[in-house]
């Protein structure tokens, strides 16, 4: 059950969240992603999910009903009536209101047949890998009654379905960031860029924020930097899949960490590497002698694990792509959320040899929508990287943002809402510690970390165990990310359930109330 | 003798034009572009290039004789003396104030060797390609002395070379663009952005930009695109680059017009298409029964020569992309700059087959450092093109921008603004046509164009003569582009030397007083 692409997209257009949410699962209906038959969540749930009242929801649903693509079974729920054979133009030419708004095309009497390339067809095959199996999300009507009604005994108060906590956003706390600091550096750049910089952007990116990029890894890592191999990109998944291009011929062989982002695997699958998946403790990567030309890395905190790699493992690392010849993707996409204790000497600080590329991001630190990541390259890869991004991007994007984000550096203001944010975040990562491991401990491993948005958490049971008790938080507000869609594709898991909980965007007290619930919830399902 | 990059550079960074030239002239002697012994340009030539004071010029050439990197010779000019050899880091060091703020790092001992994709490659070797024979721009001492001192008898006033006039610049006058309407919508994103979008914004751009491109395109064009398979891009190179990865396999055949846009050729190849080039008249591209299954085509205005392409050859295109199942991307880069006359169907328009993929750019119309492109996609094509930009961009880049260019597009901004280039740029089109073709006859065939920001004309002579013209207008300030870059780069060219006048960012006098200085010039050599 999955329209968040299309409520997004409303939201974005109408932003009104009833109309949206009609809007899209509408959409899910007509393009038979949402089958005849299937039972809609509840409005309650669906609230949860989506951050918006009841009544919103029960709107949609109303006017669903009212254009016939649902009914209402009482004490049974709401289901799809729809049939999706119907084709998407006469289901909206039927409705005055959007066909004109949306202007569909007349679908062309015979359509070419497209023929995609070898790239894309590896495109196409890893996205079919990655499509995990969905958990299902529904609640046994039996257990939520049950828990509604008192059974068991416990608090109802503590444990209201009205006020949703979700732990599956990994942000930081938008309210933390110095808003008009920020708006001020631009307005300031937009005043400029009217008169026209004298000279357009350079693809690589705006050379003072390069410099104060090299500035501050020598400052805070200890990284000697030079601006001229220092490449800014629009998030670091540029930079990833772009270096996997440079790198990989089809049939070469590269070592990822098992589990790890997703975005990571497609890049490296479609530039036609042949992925072999490392193993994680907590420790980080467990190194061996690999017999591939590249390795991706996340050292600092194991994405999604958190672990840190320990310094004798570096050195392990490093060695072996010294032995092999082969090359270090270090992803530091997570280094400037460090809570406390002592931060590790970063591989590139220890590359000697000048293989281990360096990427880093401020899309996290920053809002939301300002998408700056850069590169460290070795020399001997900054010609190629130019060239490769001036393909997609002969100027750069965003200049007006990189040119904000320079000033913003130099007024001192993104150190001081970093040293804010860490030490905020850093308060709530030991209340979440304490919390969760203090309550949940008897389900859960928690694994140590000292550094970014979230924490990770084996489950010490079985699937169907942990798939209950995540099914039932749901029903009652309560929601984390979970690290099924973090295995490599077609790989054997035999890995415990793991939850993602993030925590920068919630108050203290919303932690507490999760974790009380989430306990709550357990005992009572007599996990 | 070219230190654009450089001098682009140091100027962002710097803003002081006499420092940034002594910057980027000791660069490129460092790294042993400017050899040892080469003269550098007089100082009013490099003045009127960089469009800069000749005393800033001499105050750069100074800096460099003071610090060793030039000699002067009285009457004869100032030659390099600096050794490349020496290394770059030993040269830095030696200045205390470089290696404070350049931080170069020590090079490693033993860097790694690091081995290439087929990809980059490709993408090194078009680069290779593509250099072309520089045209030597040095001006014969004979001639220049000659004209200065006034022999030919013509009035020496009307060659001043303190007043450069600039054909090379191929860009709408940006003092025609409503800077506080724009500067309006700019600061009203970014007081929404700080309060964060409900959502973070999709891949494939935002949805309202999408529809009003939409609804633009109808009204104006009368294309019928449905917004889910309009993608923004960040330029259109972006939606190239990406179409050519998703569409060809290497050893793919693939039609360029030939002259081209040089980095479509390099996307092209890159993705392993095998280019044949076709040949371009008056009326376009010549169509022929090509064995492809990808052609690249500029049918508005062909690029660089401006020529439309007719009815009957579009329907021969289309014909043959129906019978041969190939593809057809139309880059439809400059279509809003039209001055009149009646505009033809796009392609897009009259394909009954969704095989054609329609490319568009505001890159040209807005501010310079604005990246907004977009493609129109056949249906079979959005999923695949999503997924690979999500590859590189999972979420959308420069947000703020697209949400500006919506509220300046449904305030009638954008409209208006259009209007008024077209209405002032017609003009100076007139007046360049008149003053060109009527006083440089004789010389140049002008290719017939009511579209664009350039005129293109093809040399009559020979080479040597074009070059010896363009070398001595360069000595007396007048300069333009020419067209030996756009020439598909390993194949024979056999063509005639072309060259492109850009005029929208002059006003009408320089206009004048750059075609009366060109007649002039050609007179003395008598050519």
């Amino acid at each position: 059950m999955d329209f968040n692409r299309a409520y997004e997209r409303y939201y974005n257009e109408y932003g009104k969240k009833a109309e949206s949410l009609f809007r899209a699962i509408r959409e899910s209906i007509v393009e038979g992603e949402l089958a005849e038959g299937m039972r809609l969540p509840p409005t309650r749930k669906l609230a949860a999910l989506y951050e918006i009242s009841r009544g919103a929801v029960t709107e949609a649903y109303e006017r669903l009903y009212a254009e016939g693509f649902v009914k209402s079974e009482a004490g049974n729920g709401t289901f799809v009536t729809h049939h999706p054979k119907a084709s998407v133009a006469s289901t909206v030419n039927s409705e005055s209101e959007s066909s004109d708004q949306m202007n569909i095309s007349v679908p062309s009497k015979v359509a070419a047949e497209i023929k995609l390339s070898k790239w894309a067809k590896r495109l196409q095959h890893i996205h079919s890998l990655n499509k995990t199996v969905a958990v299902e999300n529904e609640t046994s009507p039996m257990i939520a009654s049950n828990l509604a009604s008192g059974a068991g005994g416990t608090d109802q108060r503590k444990v209201s379905p009205l006020q949703p906590i979700d732990f599956s956003l990994v942000s930081a706390d938008a309210g933390l960031f110095p808003a008009d600091e920020w708006k001020k550096a631009m307005y300031a750049e937009i005043r400029d860029a009217v008169k026209q910089y004298p000279q357009p952007a350079a693809s690589e990116g705006y050379l003072p924020l390069r410099e104060a990029i090299a500035g501050g890894l020598r400052r805070d890592r200890g990284m000697h930097a030079d601006p001229d191999q220092i490449v800014l990109t629009n998030g670091s998944m540029q930079a990833i899949t772009l270096l996997a291009m440079l790198l990989l011929s089809p049939g070469d062989d590269v070592v990822l960490e098992n589990p790890t982002y997703p975005g990571i695997q497609q890049a490296i699958f479609t530039a036609g590497g042949r992925i072999g998946g490392a193993p994680v403790d907590d420790e980080g990567i467990i190194p061996q002698d690999w017999d591939a030309k590249l390795l991706l890395v996340t050292p600092t905190r194991h994405f999604p694990t958190g672990a840190a790699l320990s310094p004798l493992r570096r050195r392990q690392l490093l060695d072996w792509a010294n032995r092999r010849n082969a090359i270090i993707i270090e992803d530091d996409y997570d280094s400037t959320f460090s809570w406390g204790g002592r931060r590790l000497e970063s591989l590139k600080a220890m590359d000697e040899e000048d293989r281990v590329i360096y990427v880093g991001t401020f899309s996290r630190a920053m809002l939301r929508d300002q998408r700056i990541g850069y590169v460290w390259l070795p020399q001997a890869l900054v010609e190629p990287f130019h060239r490769a991004k001036m393909l997609f991007e002969p100027k750069a994007t965003g200049l007006i943002e990189q040119r904000a984000l320079t000033a913003f550096i130099a007024s001192g203001s993104y150190e001081r809402h970093m040293r804010r944010v860490r030490r905020v975040c850093g308060r709530k990562l030991v209340i979440l510690r304490e919390a969760l491991a203090g309550k949940l401990n008897q389900w859960f491993r928690f694994v140590h970390a000292n550094a970014g948005l979230h924490v990770y958490a084996e489950w010490r049971g079985d699937v169907a165990e942990y798939e209950r008790l995540k099914s039932v938080c749901g029903a009652f507000g309560v929601s984390w990310a979970d690290s099924s869609r973090y295995w490599l594709a077609g790989m054997e898991r035999g890995q415990k359930p793991g939850a993602l909980f993030g925590f920068a965007h919630l108050t203290e007290e919303q932690i507490l109330e999760g974790a009380a619930r989430i306990e709550l919830l357990a005992r009572q399902l007599e996990l």
